[in-house]
């Protein structure tokens, strides 16, 4: 089966097993295990930031981050497709009881001039804006990058207006392998950020929230009231550490496969390309003249897995996936959109 | 003083404090006001609908409904510029806990593909889309008027894909006054809706929220939680019987004054109006070359006030203001745009 | 109708009436209402307290003052029978999201040591306490009073271990009225309190709640997420300022009568008094071999209303309620327990 | 390190780190985890449930289940010293908006009377019950067992007032390992249970969440709202499933261990124990003349931990304790309590 359906289908390796099956553990939440310990040792130094706190998973940073730098009846900015709005359950907003207000722009970014415009001191009748929140990449955005000039210029005018600006990292290593930049010097712009290691990075659980020791510290007052406090979390750590070792380097691997892939399904005729030339490890398309199950279903047949997302179909590279499984990919799309050797279709015909 | 910040500021006349004073009242909460009771029962038969409730004002209703109609968890949609999303604290938010998603578009309004597009049957990730809200006029975008054809076409959009829709009516009967359409007529396409008596109607205190049975009886539980549950509100409720029996017609006036005070700005150069033929009872423009304070400051020593609202200025015509009182506006706004008799400026000159 | 289910029920006097239609009025929101303006000074002098807010009704001050003092994730401290907790639709949860922990103990009131034991600092586990309640008189345990002394130890113990205090005063004027110790005296060992108008003092609409002028202005912010903020709201204010220039000292006459008719039910075979000697203006019984309803019934054919409060039935003394009213009441009470002249059990009988 | 502290400190043995290495995984959040599939499964027949749900962790359970059985504004019913009210943050009532109603009672318990008192359908004023809480085994009561009779008499008192009746199961196979009930026959009484397999089970990560098929699916959505939906879960779950083969028929051992520590410390003079027979594996006492600080700081020093749970002592036996080590913290105990060997004392005497 070849998976593209998100990066967050990936297994962990024989290498990854074997380091969850050796770790040192304790009790996660009393700060005694010694594993989690040293992983949020290594996120500080990797994002430059104070204090950290380890997540079963990064919605629960998001909602978390959120409660944390806001109070009930505040506003918060996020991009109209952010993950946060998008594909959260209206965990934050159940969580933090702050209104959300939507930008909008290309590329899942908005401007400098955007957040002034839309960030308010509050009044007797308007709520007061607490926070801004950018994602980076951009996942519904095509994996998009926020280059780091543009990232900093929204980021001082939300400091400007005194808002915290907190950074949904859950790909932000992905930014990293991209562009060449430190993650500490994204990072530096904003508050707080979380990186997910369930993603590209190939770990099975966990995801850790970072910002400074005020914040972390009222984020795990926070991490109990959301049940998310851990035992022996060790265990998920380890597959951490792992992947910060041995999966970082490699995520511009994904990218060029992603790039690959774009490639090849530009040359196809009824797709509608939104990701011409991906940022990093998504490509996002539409297919004329096709229902998504019709489509899909044929290609599961060929043992491939794409995903829906909203209007679009999206392809997503990662670890699991090499430059043969993106070929063979290519060739059954091509295949069912042409349709050669499609059995649906010829038992759809008359057999004669 | 002329003030036209807002129809809110409106005072009880003399008829109207001695129908409050002879008010036959009653404890509200236990349903035993017979003032309120008949004031529900007006209301019901002016909007076509089954049941109503009593409420202390408009606020109020917008987060009742809000809650009545959806649960923790689900998203409701608005226009970017509703008074619920600008103006109301969030309140919503924190009763309901809902996401709220903005809808763009000129004028309050929105088109039905934007609400098919926008509704979402919810998933594992996405909050599920449980309520549309419209506002009837639409304060913040002049006092524009939804006409009846447009509104039907979204009330049905979202029906179809199963979402509620409620409606803001705060000034539902100057949408009448302005189109001659019967409340009830708007108020067919929608599952709630409310009227507010505390501003063109000119009552003291009062808002009436109306919807199916089912409907009005939740909304009772939620005005306990809310703490809007009264004694003998018939004090507050003979005001509003007074104004459905006095001042409805007269709302037209209203109107006639704003196209007034439209047309007499239009002539000034550093204007620029956003309303030239207001709809309803609303000015909305900006002045070039000044700031809010420093022009507002100079009209209150002329006994005149507008209100500021965001970046633009704001007049509003009702009960307690006259057609001379706009030409004494119009002139004074002239006299300070051109500098003429300007005590603020005269003092800040040499005087020699 | 003798109307003895509450002292919600009574009716502004035709002097109350007079001062409503004269009141002096403005937008009370933007804090312009001149009457309002003036019973918050005379609530501020009365009670001692820097600030205060005008609200629809006692309940939403029990809920802002409770978000005011807390933050989500805290817990509060009140008796079992509390008002707070037992008549207030978990609006004090629902707004400020705190857990609500219940102190048990006779006439409403608990001990110094039980806020002490109670109250915790708060752990990566346990909630932290923040603010303790106390209802004066104590409604659902027979209008009964705290005593100074008792009052200023429970208060102590909570501020050492940095709990705020917050009273319910909807009866602080019986307590007063009780005593003779002034408002002032009870008020100044708590951070915030609030006396209703609606119930013994006579007033159709109105509570005010005060403190400090930060926590003032915080209660203003949840004022408008209440829903609570009004407009020309003198016209209720003219009532309670009515009251308190009229009805203050006439409280004492509601307890003579309660005692008067304690007196009266405690000579009746059936009765077990729960208030044999009332503190206030509140008589608690229960009547052994009869139901609530077939009582209340037979009561009520003779004009005669009593309430039932749980398990138990509550007259509550007040303004439109004269000595002659009460004997008259238990002259029926007298005579449909013996059965004399019982038009239901005559007719119940066969009647040769 | 002897580690006394709870049995949530247990690290996983070598067999259920091979176990967990190699865990055939999957994405739990798509429903696509073998393993956890299979756990579902397993706990669903042990507990006679229809459908059940993975989480991170207990407290998630506890906070979901309340949830999905109330609505906002409603009222539950716990044990005053239940794990809910006293050790999870007031999660609850954040994520469900309830009002939280204490039961006393020894032993963790109450009576069928208790709960039919306490629950109330309702009223304009007051908040309806919905849900009662049990704890089985009852933590901060010592790890009490309530009888299968018992239990049945107040889930039934519950059921027939129309409540529905959550087990907080954390420690549910103490209570089948200390009475030989089946799990299936305590949870038949109930319609949501989770267990925990961090506790004396020793697995480091997961709790599962069991009930019916709509219970579960409507937590589902909740799980996605807390942020607890979690990608190859499998590496957690392997290890549950592991424990649940290999370690639940030893419960038993530690239940013996703890009747032979509290046999031990009965025997010692300032030792005041709250369980002389411990119903399963915790043993809670109180030391007179002793602050619990010095005193666990000199037992720390002798590599062995117990932990202060409020004003008293707890200690808890689990799979890594064994009768030995239960030994040797009783001697140091008695050793510390008479004041041989002392370190700390000897230190703070004079040397010569």
């Amino acid at each position: 089966m070849i998976d593209l359906r998100s990066d967050t289908v990936t297994r962990p390796t024989a290498g990854m097993r074997a380091a969850i099956a050796a770790a040192e553990v304790g009790d996660e939440q009393r700060g005694e295990d010694p594993t989690v310990n040293r992983l949020l040792e290594r996120v500080c130094a990797l994002l430059g930031k104070q204090a950290a706190l380890f997540l079963p998973g990064g919605t629960m940073c998001n909602h978390i981050a959120i409660a944390a730098h806001t109070r009930p009846g505040a506003a918060i900015l996020a991009h109209r497709d952010a993950h946060i709005l998008r594909a959260e359950s209206a965990g934050a907003v159940m969580l933090a009881q702050v209104q959300t207000e939507a930008l909008d722009g290309d590329r899942g970014r908005f401007t400098a001039e955007q957040v002034r415009r839309a960030a308010t001191a509050g009044s007797r009748y308007e709520p007061a804006t607490r926070l801004l929140c950018v994602e980076q990449t951009h996942n519904f955005a095509g994996g998009a990058v926020w280059p780091l000039g543009e990232l900093a210029e929204v980021c001082a005018a939300a400091h400007e207006r005194g808002l915290a600006v907190h950074m949904d990292g859950a790909r932000l290593l992905n930014a990293v392998a991209a562009t060449g930049v430190p993650a500490h010097e994204f990072a530096a712009h904003v508050d707080s950020v979380w990186i997910c290691f369930t993603k590209g990075l190939g770990a099975p659980i966990g995801a850790v929230l970072a910002g400074s020791e005020r914040f972390v510290s009222e984020s795990r007052r926070l991490k109990h009231i959301c049940g998310g406090a851990l035992r022996q979390a060790g265990i998920a750590a380890a597959g951490c550490l792992y992947a910060l070792d041995h999966h970082v380097q490699r995520l511009a691997d994904d990218h060029v496969l992603a790039r690959r892939f774009a490639e090849g399904l530009q040359k196809m005729e009824p797709v509608r390309l939104h990701t011409p030339q991906p940022d990093s490890n998504m490509v996002f398309f539409e297919l004329n003249g096709w229902t998504h199950s019709a489509f899909l279903d044929r290609l599961a047949t060929r043992q491939i897995l794409l995903g829906p997302v909203g209007d679009r179909l999206r392809a997503v590279t990662h670890l699991d996936v090499t430059a043969d499984d993106i070929d063979r990919a290519l060739q059954a799309i091509e295949d069912i959109l042409t349709g050669r050797g499609d059995g649906f279709r010829r038992r759809s015909r008359p057999t004669r």
